[in-house]
């Protein structure tokens, strides 16, 4: 069964729905499975924490990704800090592991079309996995998706639409149109996708137990389906305490910092939004009314980032090891501003979600210093 | 100890020796230890097979990559063809296993700085693994090297050295100069990054035995690497028989087929080189002539692709669901030739090795169809 995350009303597990007649998301219930130490992939041992049968065939390889160590930052912020490197997936964005679920929702429900509304990350999954699963696939971006953007779908070769009109209602028209034509829209907080994210927790309890957990959020997705995992890893016994929650957005697109720090119940739509950290400017995110509601429920923390912060903590991954796309970084500026404030207390374990390639955003990085030089005089270059 | 692969000469463990005074690469012998299938990493399951012990605190995560059946591709010629995705890595290539060891090796020597000499692949995993260990880091590249290959460079904080001059003697230039100044150049056929990269044939033959395996060769530190690989998986008992390795370069850039397949013992500087696979694009390879022995003692095969029959390749990989670099694609369309001129026979198990990520060289991607349409018509615009 389906239950909205609002109201809770019941949906049957068979129909294609994704959303509530209420407006509001739709998601699984608590799963409370065997934890299995056995088996390469998390999907083999959580296996019975997943609401179908996962298909090998259907992957492409998502998930299992590092956990990392942040060596510098961690002396520095007198914390341990770990890194949850995404940017090891097949299509280098954690969309993957949502993905993968959606793929096998799509197919159980006997869809051969698939679908989303993206303009990044989501997109290159979508058409990545619908390629490798033989699926026709439907791509919808906004009208001022930059070219680059476009290019890195072009390989999967799936049919790409540039809609012209507001974007946060193409989210809602694209379902619609779906359940009319029989697409599936593997949409950001489609309610398969959010079980796929439960992974990224899984993994994590396997080898810690945070005291935090930092999400950079747009729709809400991700944030719902780690938040999900943490507690199906309690249930199940694979850890003994709940991480602290925070969610964290850019400054100039922050709808639901601004409501939940606002006491609110419900977000509204953030006005011109700007953000360099385009993957996470969604001015009206389609969970983001959900996200309050855990971020209420769970004493969760909603903390907001400026541009310059987001390109500092990139050079700072990047001095770690790790090269992550802008939005990935605001999770790091988020616990410098927290540790800062004290709110993160020394010694802590937080773990931030590193969510997407810095690859897929290289017009935002500036040229490094290099030093011309001749082979005769490399020696005295090198010094 | 080290021995040279050609005079066979034996160099101290001890000493930061990487080429025999004869000029030829060296090697370190054989590794015939017990598989462990338990463990979550290679480097666990195979840490007898590797010269030192692995410090997981100095990973960031490489290896473990997915070894992906093509559905469409095998069907359409009639054999199991897998890709092993090494897209699907910290720095999005194959390069990060090697760094791994290469940065063991250099700090077991006490080195503090380390390099290498790359326009790309290389240089990002030498940056970042230098970064995440604390170590110095040179990074010595072409004058022709383009502004996003350096851009890509920026987050992970290396001193960047562009060289004008002869870029393959920079190669042994760069030794000479490490050596005198306390530099270890973790360059392309460093015998211990050769090492690293046998980690590629372990994961394979945990999963299957192949009747072919293709490499796209450039330096040959990647092709050296996994035959050893296999070699060593045979002795140990993990596979049965050995596979018959291609080599496959650019039609382009192409001195390794061109010696082997003139029967020649050395290979020569190839004049004037052009192709679109740049990260396959060296004119005089510095594991050439070892390629050339390997090639010759397991009866392996040389074949070139032209820029065209990569780009299609490019697109093939795609419809499968992986976007590779164009270096990465020579490789499918090596096989789609050998399978047509009848040396892949019907049926036979083959991998293709998928080097690195389709996002480094976005530049040559053609923009693919847009659709354009309004919110308002979208229902027919979709069909």
């Amino acid at each position: 069964m389906l239950r909205c995350t609002s109201c809770g009303r019941m949906y049957s597990f068979d129909s294609p729905y994704q959303r509530c007649e209420c407006g509001e998301p739709l998601e699984l219930e608590l799963f409370n499975g065997m934890y299995k130490k056995k088996g390469k992939r998390v999907w083999e041992r959580f296996s019975e924490f997943f609401p179908l049968e996962l298909d090998p065939e259907l992957s492409l390889g998502e998930g299992d990704t590092p956990l990392t160590r942040a060596k510098k930052l961690s002396k520095e912020l007198g914390i341990e800090l770990y890194l949850k490197n995404e940017t090891i997936n097949p299509t280098w964005s954690f969309k993957d592991r949502g993905t993968y679920l959606g793929i096998h929702r799509a197919i159980q429900l006997d869809f051969r079309r698939i679908g989303t509304v993206s303009t990044g990350n989501m997109a290159a999954s979508v058409a990545a996995y619908g390629a490798h699963s033989e699926l026709e696939v439907y791509i919808l971006v906004s009208s001022t998706i930059p070219e680059e953007k476009i290019k890195a779908l072009a390989p999967y070769g799936a049919k790409i639409v540039k809609v012209h009109g507001d974007y946060g209602e193409l989210y809602y028209r694209a379902l619609e149109i779906g359940q009319k034509k029989g697409i599936y829209f593997i949409n950001s907080d489609d309610p398969f996708r959010v079980e796929g994210y439960k992974s990224i927790s899984f993994e994590i309890s396997e080898e810690i137990t945070p005291d935090y957990v930092i999400v950079p959020t747009s729709s809400g997705g991700l944030f719902r389906g780690i938040v999900k995992g943490f507690l199906e890893a309690k249930n199940s016994g694979l850890i003994e305490k709940l991480p602290r929650f925070f969610v964290v957005q850019a400054e100039g697109c922050s709808p639901i910092c601004k409501a939940f720090n606002a006491g609110k119940e419900k977000i509204e739509r953030f006005e011109n939004p700007h953000t360099i950290a385009h993957a996470i400017e969604n001015p009206y995110p389609p969970s983001g009314n959900a996200v309050l509601r855990l971020l209420k429920k769970l004493n969760g923390i909603c903390t907001t980032v400026t541009d310059e912060e987001i390109l500092e903590a990139q050079k700072i991954l990047g001095r770690e090891g790790i090269f992550v796309q802008l939005a990935s970084a605001t999770g790091i500026a988020a616990v410098k501003k927290l540790r800062r404030k004290g709110i993160i207390k020394e010694g802590a374990i937080v773990v931030s979600i590193l969510t997407g390639s810095g690859l897929k955003t290289l017009r935002y990085i500036k040229q490094p210093k290099v030093e011309e030089c001749s082979l005769q005089r490399l020696e005295e270059c090198i010094g």
